[in-house]
């Protein structure tokens, strides 16, 4: 006799009565860990400084016992979001010439949705989720905080922009990706030859040239406090 | 002056000295929640049962304490892997077309690959990630294997073969895609016009036709105790 997902025997099924048919909610997660789940975006020029102030308030929530998780851009383009070259090693040359992706604006589109799909997930796991990626374009940022308030609730959405001139932001290069567009050898590079669209109205703005990061990552951690974000309820 | 990642003054610059480069790892998180995270991968027919048993499996394992994820294939394909149709209205026909992903092989295979880099980074958060789809191919979800140990340990990822025949699936046929198939309605059903390929030696093979979900729930508990998967340490 089978009792598992048996449309005729429904009524009689045990299986059906005993259990919730949906994983284990948003709330429940919260509760275990005793505090809310978020996207905690920061966005900003390469060389911002958003990935080094993202790190550190990943770090000092993670001390003060706060379940997070950092999606970090560069890791996630070697899996999630790889090249067409990182996915032709393993897959055919028309799967990845589709799926890969590079930095063209279709690309970077697709880059920022499906991160912003993963960070929805660890929202809705209860996850204070950390991404740092440069995001440059406004309607992607605008999509994907529409996409997680809808799912969860108005508020779980905090977009931090680093605010660091691009002069600054070149001459740090900590990559040497202003200097290899500077030389033509790049092409696309936000803030050179592609453009970043600030946000009109983030929950936070850093000035990223003028504080160390440990002061800036006090800022954010006291801003989501100041939110009550971490909080249950509401 | 400015102190982040400035690497000329990397030497004096209290920044890089007092914090971690890389956000929290996997061994934070996993003392945080007091276990370690892992990947238990439910493959079998549409109508085997995996989906009530990955679902009850959360809940059991959720009542105990661990911190765990169940990435739910119906609710990703709304939002990570979202067909053509719902992606083009926020996106262009172009885009939609590209990345959106119906059925066919090659939309399956990255289906699987999207979701698996997913539970990666679940299980990298420490989390005990449960998935529950078709996953058809054998190399697709070898694939996934790969990835997840390669990055972790050996044992991270747990394969469960929900075992049941196709006629006992396509007498349940829940979600009415069985008689669809059969009635020329619907393309590339799997077990119907298209190949189910039963993994090998996966770490448990469940019978799902001849006992009750919480049965086998409970085998899968047991089976993932046994094997230490959530013993800090190794």
């Amino acid at each position: 006799m089978n009792k598992i997902q048996d449309p005729k025997s429904q009524a009689s099924d045990p299986v059906k009565i005993t259990w919730h048919q949906q994983s284990v909610a948003r709330k429940e997660h919260e509760q275990l860990h005793g505090h809310r789940g978020c996207v905690v975006w920061f966005t900003g020029l390469s060389g911002s400084g958003k990935s080094t102030i993202a790190n550190l308030v990943d770090h000092m929530l993670h001390k003060e016992g706060f379940h997070t998780f950092l999606l970090d851009g560069d890791n996630i383009r070697h899996g999630l979001c790889a090249s067409p070259t990182l996915l032709a090693d393993g897959y055919g040359r028309e799967f990845s010439e589709r799926f890969g992706l590079g930095f063209s604006e279709q690309d970077r589109k697709e880059n920022i949705r499906r991160i912003g799909a993963v960070a929805r997930l660890f929202c809705s796991a209860g996850i204070v989720t950390l991404t740092a990626l440069v995001s440059p374009y406004r309607d992607d940022r605008d999509a994907v905080r529409h996409q997680v308030e809808e799912e969860g609730r108005k508020g779980d959405f905090i977009e931090i922009f680093v605010d660091t001139p691009l002069e600054v932001c070149e001459s740090r290069d900590p990559k040497g990706l202003y200097k290899r567009a500077r030389a033509g050898e790049l092409q696309g590079m936000t803030g050179i030859d592609a453009p970043y669209e600030p946000p009109p109205s983030p929950e936070l703005k850093l000035d990223g040239s003028n504080h160390s990061a440990e002061t800036l990552a006090g800022q954010v951690i006291a801003e989501l406090k100041r939110r009550k974000v971490f909080e249950p309820g509401s």
